[in-house]
Parts: structure tokens; sequence; C-alpha cells
């Protein structure tokens, strides 16, 4: 049932640094728990404005308060000790949060923990339209793998994701292209997995005959060496010698690939995209097909030098700078080259733009 | 440097239902961050001692205390509002925990977050003489996969963990024995990759020659399906159909297995061992290897029926019943059954006693 209340008070409140307006819209009654909640737990809810409420008991506590897309809304404590309140509509798609009890930002205790804002930390979904391109189908299943490769350059074993297609395990005649896959700034090789629903999304669209099976690999891209607001200063080397140099080969060891450039890919979201840039510029030589999503953009005069690019894929939320990734693709076309570009409709610098990226992407691979 | 200061005071505090006793006890200042904290996050920190010592900011609380073993212990705040306590020494091993801000329980934003105690919470690590069974080491690593098999019992698709050992990806005509391996009560198919260390333990065995490589199936024994305290009641078969009739299938149909009884072990810790042993008894025909950790015992009369038992293995900490352990495990020998226990010493219901109980177990398997 779709019915509304009027919020018992227009409140103004300025706490600390933050201004936060609470103002006497109307609030649609429609909480449903986020998808995204620890087993059992009630809340944090969504609505179908996408306002996220959500309850904590802190008996003791003077205040507590909902902080999300930075901005911190006031909760509000009952008889009991329960603290409640809501936020302003959210956009479409899967956003990182947090609590601020008397001055302690802390986790939502009711929601599955995400790495994401240089932490682990609460997430949250607002339902879209399109969340059926990463639902759990019955469908056949890829497998995600947690590996651990060992890296002479940084004299560390380092962890990876990688993603086999359904039936990878028993077709054993059978080898696949691969897709290297890189997360943001201040994300990790958990994201696109976890958040990011690489593996969801693959699933369902080989089920659907949309995109050939690959493998996608997934490997943290050392963001927390460098320093906040440092990222000008980032040396693309160190982690190109342990993505080209050691990833790729312990993967063409390890498991079935079709180990050539022409059969290779790599993209990457945000400082992902930056480096996925860096990288196929540097070795030209080792992917054929370039996803960029929200972040950097190839001109045509910087493709000139590598050889056999089969397809540069640039994208970014409609919230972001559309009119940027339109006019730069449109550019490389026109220099010839098989450019595409993708704009995520109502979303912005966020996870949603980057599954529905990672879906468009997936459908012109290796075709 | 290995010093000792004087606590400034011995307080005794009565706070809330919590009695809090903080003794003049001198603590050892050799305090090192826990191994599995946050990346960058210095607190929490171990002593020498097993002490726990926290950090967290919050200028506005009334009170913080850090939440560990059934205790809370009262946290100091500083003058920039930053507040620090220590917990009593802990066991060798891991522990769930969490702090309490104003009466809100949340997890501690320093850590890693693992599922246990019914939620996904702070986790430490007591440094023990033994954690290099566990240690990632030079050597070939295994895989863990995470699956997704169709569950028609249950009409869900659902979650478990494999554990392939070094070489199973490209050794493709080699096939392996499997031990289906639980959790335990208010955890899930995450908690023997993640706080268990499965995958290091028997990647490290391997490596020294002690253990046969095998596959691991961890997945989730629907604990939450039943409330607290309602453990008698729990009903196995809904759990067995999940296991015997759906998972041992797809993981045959979809790996290289040793497809029979000989091959095919259970074992479980506390509300796993349970289980371990109420599908072993009700299905003799699958599994041959059974171990039960913390939990459940084997009567010789129980065994005579099942055919073909190769080993029961029964551990658990040495806080917890070892002579319970002993004397079952003894009269089973003495009824001609192979039988072995073991006893961890100085740990009680915790992981590192299921750590060293696996690390024990698995070099008995399969020989």
């Amino acid at each position: 049932m779709n019915y509304k209340i009027k919020s018992l008070l227009a409140i103004f409140l300025i706490v600390g640094n933050y201004c936060v307006a609470q103002s006497n819209d109307q609030i649609v009654e429609d909480f449903e728990s986020s998808s995204v909640n620890q087993p059992g737990h009630v809340y944090p809810m969504v609505n179908s404005e996408g306002r996220v409420r959500t309850q904590v008991f802190a008996p003791d506590a003077k205040y507590v308060k909902l902080d999300i897309g930075g901005v911190k809304y006031d909760m509000v404590k009952d008889a009991e000790g329960m603290w409640t309140g809501e936020s302003a509509p959210q956009d479409v798609g899967f956003h990182y949060y947090q609590l601020n009890i008397d001055g302690a930002s802390v986790p939502d205790p009711g929601t599955l923990l995400y790495f994401g804002a240089c932490r682990w930390g609460s997430g949250i979904e607002i339902p879209s339209d399109d969340q059926n391109i990463f639902a759990v189908k019955d469908v056949p299943h890829g497998h995600v793998h947690e590996i651990l490769f060992p890296s002479e350059s940084t004299k560390t074993c380092r962890t990876a994701f990688v993603y086999t297609p359904p039936g990878y395990e028993n077709q054993t005649s059978k080898s696949y292209p691969v897709l290297y896959l890189q997360h943001g700034y201040c994300e990790n090789e958990t994201s696109w997995p976890a958040q990011g629903k690489a593996n969801l999304i693959m699933d369902n669209l080989i089920a659907e005959g949309k995109a050939k099976p690959f493998i996608i690999v997934m490997t943290y891209g050392m963001t927390n060496d460098i320093e906040f607001g440092k990222l000008r200063e980032f040396d693309i080397i160190p982690f190109q010698t342990v993505l080209v140099d050691e990833l790729v080969s312990y993967v063409d060891e390890n498991y079935r690939t079709l180990s050539n450039q022409e059969n290779r890919a790599m993209a990457g979201l945000s400082m992902g995209s930056m480096e996925t840039k860096a990288i196929t510029t540097n070795r030209p030589d080792v992917f054929s097909h370039i996803g960029l999503f929200s972040g950097a953009l190839y001109a045509p005069e910087e493709v000139k030098e590598q050889s056999n690019v089969k397809l540069i894929f640039q994208s970014c939320g409609s919230k972001e700078r559309p009119e940027a990734v339109q006019k730069s693709t449109e550019a490389l076309k026109e220099a010839g080259i098989n450019a595409v570009w993708y704009v995520s409709e109502g979303t912005a610098h966020e996870f949603h733009t980057w599954r529905r990226s990672l879906h468009e992407f997936a459908q012109l691979l290796f075709k």
C-alpha cells in the first residue's frame, strides 16, 4: 500500500559544521528492507522515492546521524532509546554510508559490509528499473575464485578474484578470452565482485546469449599506497608490473586462456580507468579492447601508436560529464577507431554507473 | 622494548548491568597492531599478554566500552575526544568483539569484518606460537571458489566456497577426494575460509607433504533459520537434503572429484559437528572420514550400523571438555574403530581450536 503522511515538523538545524535541512516534504510510507542487509535485519529500509530510513539502538546517545551522500541527517530517539531517521531521496543503485553516534563514525550494524570510501563500511541498495541485470536468476552460474599470486616485484603474495564463466570447470577443452577489470580509488579487489556484481551481470548476459563467455580478473590497484589528494603523483609502473608482468602470466599459466592481445581486454572505473589508459598506452601489445568508465578519456592522437586496438568504450553517469565522454568518443570514431560511448541515466560517480557500463561493454567484447 | 607501567588507578565501576573490574595490574607496553586490521589502521593493538587495546574517536560520547569475551571494559576519553581502553588478557587465536558507544553495539571501525556471533562484526587475532600453520608463505596456493548452486528443495540458489588445492586448475587429468566442512551456530559459509584460514592451513600442509591434496566444500548450515536457544529443535533433514542430495551432486558434476564414499569426508565445528554426526548417521553410505570439533561425540554403539567408516576424529579446546573427548574416543578405539582425539592447548570454544583441529584432521584424511 502506497500512502503518504506528513512529517511532523519542519526543522532546520546547524550541528557542528553540518547544515541539515529537514523540510516538511511528504515521505512516501512504502519502505522495504534494503537487499543488502545482514540476515534477519529489517533496517535499513528504502522507499520508492529512494529515501533511506534506518534505526539504531543507542539509549544513552546525545545524537545519532545518518551520513550518506555527503550529508548528515539527524535521527530521532524514541522512549526506549531507538533512533530512527531518513535521508533525502538518493540516486538508484549502490551507495556507501555510515552512522555518526555522538561524533563516532561507525558502520550501521544492519547492513552487509563493503570496501569503498577507503574503509569497510555499510552499503545500501536503492532499487532501479534495471536491477534485473544483476539479479540471481535460475541460470547457470560462473564461479568467483579468490587466488593468491606471487609477485616478485613487490615481494608479496597478492590477492585477485577470477570469474570463470558457467561451464568453465567441466568443459576442459575450451579456452577463454580475459578481461582485466579495475576498481576505483579507495576501493579494492572485492569491489567489482561484491557491490559491482560483475559475476551476476556476466551470468545473465551469457544465459541470454548477449555476451561471449570470458574470464574476468580483478586485483588490487595499490590505491591505498598513495595518500588522499596525491592521485596526480601516482606512479603507474609498480602496478603495471604487477598486472602485466606477474598477474597476466599467472592467469595464463593457471587458467585456460586465449593468451594473446586479441583476446585480452582491460577496463576500469574512475582511478581504474586512469590505470587502464596508462597501461594500455605504455604496453599497447598486451590488450586489444579497452573500457574507460567515469574517468580517463582517449584522444585520437593518443591511440595512434597503439597497434591493433579493437575497441575503446567510454562511459559515465548522466550526472557526471556525459558531453565530454560523447565528444571524446566521436573524435575517436572520426579518426577511424572503433569507439563506443555510453551514459548511465540518472546516476553519478557510483557503482550503478559502473555495473551498467560493464553490462554494455561486455556485450561488445571479443566479437 | 618490553617495559611495564602501572595503570594509574584501581577502579571498580558498576555501569548498567555490567560489573567491570579494572585492577592495577601492570600492563606490558609492547602492543602491536592486530593482523586483521583494516588497511592503514594502527588500532586495535594486542600485547604479549593477549590484552586488546583499541581507540575510537567519539568526542560527544558519555561512555565507550570494549566488549570482548563476554565482558565490557570501560574506555577513557582524552582531551581531543579519542577513547582508549584495554581488555584483560585473551586466549590465543581469533575472537569476535564489538564496541559499545552510549549503549549502541557497533563494530570497531579499525578491524576487518567477520561473520560470527550472528552478525558481521569486528575480529581480533591474538598471536599464538603456532600461527605459522596458517601464515601466507611462499608456497603454491590453492584457490577458493565462491559458487552458486541450485537447490530444488529450498527453491533457492545457494552459496558455497570450494577450496581447490594448488595445481588443480592446470593438472586437468587428476581427480581429488572431497571434505565437506561446516561452520558453527551463528556463523556462515564464510567463517571457515575467512577466520578459519582453511585454505592457508591446507596450502601449508600440502607444501610440507603432510596432507594429501583434497577439495574442501563449505556451505551455509541454515543455522539462522532457527531461533537462539532452540538448537534442540533443529531439524537436520532440510540441510541434509541440500548437502547430500544437491551440493554433493553439484560438486561431483562441476569439479574433478573422486566421487565415492571412500574419498568423501565430513567435519564440522560445534553445531556443525552435530550436523556432521546426524548426517553421517542418517546417510552412512556417503562419507567415510568424520571430524567432530567441539561438540558432538560418537559412541561405539552409534557407529555400529555404519559401513566402511575409515576414521572418526574428535577434538576440542583444553578449556572445553577434553576428558569427554578423550573418553569417548578411547571407547571407539576399544570397539575397533579407527578413532583419534585431539585437544587444543589453552583455547576454548573459538576458532583457534578449530583451525588446529583442521590442521590435525587433514593430515589423517584419505590415507
